[in-house]
């Protein structure tokens, strides 16, 4: 299956389609038609029959879709039958928060390190984990074949480790931090930009009440 | 300015904008070409002047965009000249991480109160914050003209939380839980699925090696 041309958007529905459909296999419903699937997941069906194509299909016409099978292919299109090993850069409340969110490490994304410049944290102990100086990151990266590193610190901060990281091969960045990563085009990074989401929101509050008056 | 039939794409990318102008301001440049502002932000020109046309241009042709009026619209667009009172649900790392952010307050997203179900938190100071219990939500809602809350809180006791938050007039949701909640089309949602987020980063590292091995 050659899957190198698939969009960004469709890729970025994949992990709901597998939240729902986990949800369904969760409830004991052992087959959906596109169109259920499309009331509950407010997406029209010709959208879901679309995507599915994308990775050749999936469902029978007429039939639906067996609920179990269909949540186990797209788990194994976004790799949750692997492991990913994870270290967190910045140990504060976001950090911290991450670290100790359980469902990562249910779909194979294992915490193995926590750092951190503040030196008043070294050593205090984040779940399983002690957190450590930065100095011992670039090795730490090497030595635990860590392949994805969550960044939770300051933009300014953030330009340079991010440099450190792929120096030391790391192949994802999950960044947190409010700035834009410049890295080669083998490293992937996936931003989680805050601000912007909740000024998003607010952008839609603010458009909803102009219309209601307008 | 009639800006409602404007897509969540255009504004989805308007705090990006926003964020790459201030920059600039702050470097103290004044003025800039959609070719520079492209190159900068990895965005085509054309977009950029796609995006802009929406709300009426800004620009001049062969003259370019001067920054600091630039960076005030849209941040008038975006509604940032407005002040938005949240609370925040849920008193773990997570809110406590977003209640300790300075940035949001910049903004004018100001954080009124936090609430939580465990009576071990009730009265914790987090930032000029004391923890509340849940059973105080909806007359702090009603009573402090809050427009926001932030559901920093497992998915099962998220859908009824929101359902209270509507009841009792929110206006947005910025949601953390791991669920798409059903709220009137008056509530604006913006979601922050975090798991979604990782998993999409590593389908995208697989995809990636899988495209170096073929």
């Amino acid at each position: 299956m050659d899957n190198r041309e698939i969009s960004q958007a469709v890729i970025g529905r994949l992990p709901r389609y597998f939240r729902f459909l986990g949800e369904l296999k969760d409830e004991g419903i052992e087959r959906i038609s596109s169109q259920e699937l499309s009331d509950i997941m407010k997406v029209t069906a010709s959208q879901i029959r679309q995507d599915f194509n994308n990775f050749g299909g999936f469902g029978q016409q007429g039939y639906g879709y067996k609920v179990e099978y269909l949540y186990e292919e797209i788990g194994k299109i976004l790799g949750l039958d692997k492991t990913h090993n994870l270290i967190i850069i910045g140990a504060g409340n976001l950090g911290q928060a991450l670290a100790n969110y359980m469902n990562f490490e249910r779909r194979g994304f294992l915490f193995k390190g926590i750092f951190d410049n503040n030196p008043d944290l070294y050593g205090k102990k984040i779940r399983n984990m002690e957190v450590r100086p930065m100095e011992e990151m670039d090795a730490f990266v090497r030595e635990n074949e860590i392949d994805i590193a969550v960044l939770t610190i300051p933009k300014t901060s953030a330009v340079p480790v991010a440099e450190r990281l792929v120096r030391n091969g790391i192949r994802g960045i999950w960044n947190f931090a409010h700035v834009d990563l410049n890295v080669p085009r083998e490293v992937q990074v996936e931003n989680v930009h805050l601000s912007d989401s909740v000024m998003k929101l607010a952008y839609n509050i603010n458009r909803f009440e102009k219309g209601e008056r307008s």
